[in-house]
């Protein structure tokens, strides 16, 4: 018998005739001779109220007690759950993170999964329940509640199949699969069958919201397959998993952008030793996260410095730097926000040359000017001028062969 | 330093704005010297609006999992608090059932509370922090999320005082104590100072809304003092107490009444032995609670059964024991809606003669017929007539010297 760990997320149980749906769902495979282990998300707009209700207390709430409060959501959607199962028939049971239980760390509100007890799990599936697990909840060493961030129920769907050894974790959400880029933007994406744990990574970080990336970085740890699907369809959507050597590849996977960067450039930096430290010491220390950093060669002693920040921190970041760049004598700080940074992703790009030459050549045949780059194993970002972000992707769409077939 | 358990009804903690409030109290007791432990509800309309959600899945929820749904709101509360009381710049630290932990039965929705561990509460006391512990929840056995049924709250507070040795339990309501009976029937009512266990265990039997008759007989047990007070205002309420011999006491000390019951009589019932078991039966049988029961002496081998049972059970009540009746060959069956039941209350009945003369001849001065009798050691109750009940209990009230004087 295979267990099957499935996770819906708050749209999908936001009514009580949607969780009906969902229960519906799951019993049918549960028919078919599965196990199932259900993770679900607070109902849509829960999360949400109940964070306004402590902010209208104070703007900066405890954190563990913030925990406490946020964790309730999941809690009335698993119980919303089981007596919805429980009401067509079948056996039902809740779990909660205390009562699994989920250990994690004690970093209230982004906490670390350390380790899943999965005996009552067990029991209670071989006792032919279907059992449903809080998502986003864990239990601290001290016995105290925690949560895992946004987008937590994720990686509790993803650590449960990976403690339960389970055959799939399938992840349902409002679109059907893991696209080459944004359908919005390129018409011609095609849903993929498959994409590998680093692919996928990189597709996360760089702004596709299908996964959140802490559940793709937890799958491929523990080599969990990952199932991408809808919720409204019946589907096959796409496969995340494992990165074998027999597997037909093509060379780029997936083309991502994120229009929410912005970039600062310091001219004429004296060039010496611990200079970028000195820099971005403020910056991190604001807690901004710096994304690309691009140091040209020195030139009579002086470096141009350039990087990007997120855009909600690009003023911030402005003041910050332009303060340190007349402390260490640069010449001027430029800034602009009307940049975007298109990627190409793909891991066959490790045994393929001429990936890169091919990424600029595209560009260059549309005169879109690439203003940074920068590169890692599996994937090419450039920066470019915002206006061109939809044309650039759909050249490099097409270009490397990612188009759907008319 | 004396350790204080308070707890605060729905509507004490309705809004984030009565929450603050409450936390300002809960300081400036905290302040004078007092250790804190604050047992909060649900804020109110969550409980109702969370069975509302359940009841739109079925008439019928699984017990387990309303109760893992019902714990949301508490949780919520103590978790707002919590942040309040650190807003304002003290310590304070939130604790569920689970976390205590309250340990109960698993009888869903109605759980009894079985042992209080008070290791984690008391060494946060003594780091000065303010304790909040949700009400009205558990966790059983098997470690699952138990509800100790509405008006749990009050009995979580009092087993806490009681485990902890606290030196009081104070309840928060939205009344300023005790009442010798029902002001809005007796505009002479006086609140008392204080009033023995027994006492309060008749009055709340009875239908004094003012405290959950379990919490009574918690406190009776492990005698706990309660000091029942309005969170309102800052005057002393009533303390509930237990009974000492040298206390001066009135001989009643409260009127009481009940227009919730019907009346159910069968006539010329041949009298048998076991003839009482057999009409009982079915109705015992359908979970209706039968009150007051009279027989009278038998009179050539038959005589007349009357009982009382709940207004909403009635016509079911009518219904069975009319069936039964005709089984036994009674006489026929009679009903009544049209009753009361006015009940005087007080611990100096057991020492002092002739307290039902002047009850029965109280009634009659004002032609109020008696239609049924029954007492206890401590308690004497009429069924009357239900136009009478007002007047009933104000010529009571008045004839046993409890109107507040002019």
């Amino acid at each position: 018998m295979a267990i099957i760990v499935q996770k819906y997320g708050g749209t999908s149980v936001g009514s009580v005739e949607k969780i009906r749906a969902v229960a519906e769902r799951v019993i049918e495979t549960h028919k078919e001779g599965n196990q199932m282990v259900v993770v679900l998300s607070a109902m849509a707009g829960q999360t949400d109220g109940l964070i306004k209700l402590a902010s209208q207390i104070t703007p900066d709430p405890d954190p563990r007690e913030l925990d406490v409060l946020l964790a309730t959501g999941e809690q009335v959607s698993v119980a919303l759950f089981a007596m919805t199962v429980k009401s067509l028939g079948l056996e039902a049971c809740s779990f909660l993170g205390f009562q699994v239980a989920i250990h994690t760390d004690d970093l209230y509100g982004k906490a670390r999964i350390h380790n899943i007890d999965t005996d009552r799990i067990i029991k209670n599936l071989n006792e032919g329940r279907i059992v449903t697990v809080a998502g986003f909840q864990g239990l601290d060493g001290h016995g105290d509640i925690t949560t895992l961030g946004r987008g937590g129920s994720d990686t509790t769907a993803v650590a449960l199949a990976a403690a339960l050894n389970a055959d799939v974790c399938e992840i349902f959400t409002d679109v059907d699969g893991v696209y080459t880029t944004d359908p919005n933007v390129c018409p011609k994406a095609r849903k993929m069958d498959f994409i590998f744990y680093d692919e996928m990574l990189e597709m996360a970080s760089l702004g596709a919201k299908v996964l959140e990336i802490r559940s793709v970085e937890f799958a491929k740890k523990f080599n969990v397959p990952i199932h991408v699907r809808s919720t409204f369809t019946r589907e096959r959507g796409t496969m995340v998993v494992a990165e074998t050597k027999d597997m037909e590849k093509v060379v780029v996977t997936g083309v991502a952008y994120n229009k929410n960067e912005a970039r600062v450039t310091i001219t004429k930096v004296p060039d010496r030793p611990g200079i970028a430290s000195t820099i971005f010491e403020p910056v991190f220390k604001a807690g901004i996260v710096v994304d690309m950093i691009v140091q040209n060669t020195s030139q009579d002693g002086f470096t141009d410095l350039t990087f990007t920040v997120p855009k909600a921190d690009f003023y911030k970041t402005m003041k910050l730097v332009s303060a340190v760049a007349e402390k260490i004598g640069a010449e001027k700080v430029l800034g602009d926000e009307d940049i975007a940074k298109v990627s190409i992703i793909g891991v066959g790009m490790r045994t393929h040359a001429g990936v890169a030459k091919k990424m600029f050549e595209t560009l260059a045949k549309e005169n879109i000017n690439i203003v940074m780059i920068s590169t890692s194993e599996i994937k090419i970002s450039c920066i470019i001028e915002e206006k061109y972000t939809e044309l650039a992707v759909r050249v490099l769409h097409s270009a490397f062969g990612l188009d759907v077939a008319d």
